[in-house]
């Protein structure tokens, strides 16, 4: 049976950062937010291509492995495939590199023109979606033939997922720092935690692993 | 050395209760917040009179101890001693009974006429302040004698003092809630793990202790 997945970071003030640029596309306190996240082994080879085994292997580990497990297909927004960066042109294939870390059908949720489909080593095909996020989640679900879908992101993206009701299983990682400013990630959620099992876990990095699961 | 101390409650999205009322003094919210820390032994004994032993007796527990821990004097808003309850009857001792927890001078700060000390039982005595929160800081540190100064709150005094960079040992319990609405307790507060040590730690509750230590 295929869940809908999601897997966030924010501050511990509830924040996501809301001031990309090309320079800096998930925005300046991004990377305080993910040190832990990007210092695990996993991601330092799923994402980095960094096989040589370095990365740290505790509890933020744990999350970081169990991210990549049993995805079948991806959803995220047009800024997290980076067509916010280079909106006018047709040969940008996003900011995932070559080699993007998904290995599967990734939708991208646009309001532009249509765009047709990419297909990048390593099995990842960007396919562009101008429609409801409830009709490309069947789309997501029939491709992902029984796994799981996750939606990447961004924050903005996840809450409209969130707020619809259409998530099983929300991770939060709330990193350490007090950002004071940028995506409020909470709003609107009053009582997720009855419609859905709360835990909380804190990891050597400081950071606080929140999920709900359906 | 003195040092100034705050314990306070917060939502998984950063709010506190705003909705005081006569009869739910603390906000409709308030129990769902604190139910972990008024389950621990030491609140049983110390807030509730129980000298039974029953509460629990784990992580939450431990702050709950510390909580009572080498205070020397309590300040605190009109709201949490009640004067906002019955503003106009100056017989009214405030809401914490007969037998009030705190065994120290407790410096309450008002906006309203000066009013007559309060000495009760167990060694309690209420002081009304009508000051800025540095010059009652600087009495209740007299006062103290060498012991810590809490400042018990409410969200907002506590916020004040914490605005005014006042706050040496700051102790947060977030509940597993969401309430989406109430005193937003992180505002204004950017960067506060740089000027102090911020550590986190999970409780069997599910309630997430974050400790910020200068």
């Amino acid at each position: 049976m295929t869940r809908v997945r999601i897997d966030l970071f924010a501050s511990l003030d509830g924040y996501a950062p809301a001031d990309q640029s090309p320079e800096q596309p998930m925005g300046a306190d991004w990377g305080r937010l993910t040190a832990a996240w990007t210092a695990t082994r996993t991601i330092h080879e799923r994402v980095f291509g960094d096989t040589s085994g370095v990365g740290t292997t505790g509890v933020d580990e744990s999350y970081a492995a169990a991210h990549f497990e049993g995805v079948g297909a991806e959803i995220m927004g047009a800024g997290m495939f980076g067509l916010h960066t280079f909106p006018d042109d047709p040969d940008w294939t996003g900011w995932w590199g070559d080699r993007p870390p998904f290995g599967t059908p990734v939708y991208v949720l646009t309001h532009t023109a249509p765009r047709p489909p990419i297909s990048l080593a390593g099995g990842t095909t960007f396919h562009f979606r101008c429609a409801a996020i409830e009709d490309v989640l069947v789309e997501a679900t029939e491709s992902a033939g029984g796994m799981d879908v996750r939606v990447g992101g961004g924050t903005g993206t996840a809450r409209d997922f969130l707020r619809a009701g259409l998530v099983d299983d929300l991770h939060v990682m709330i990193a350490p720092v007090l950002l004071g400013h940028g995506i409020r990630l909470w709003d609107d959620l009053r009582g997720l935690e009855l419609t859905h099992k709360m835990a909380t876990e804190a990891s050597e990095s400081g950071t606080i692993h929140v999920t709900f699961t359906r």
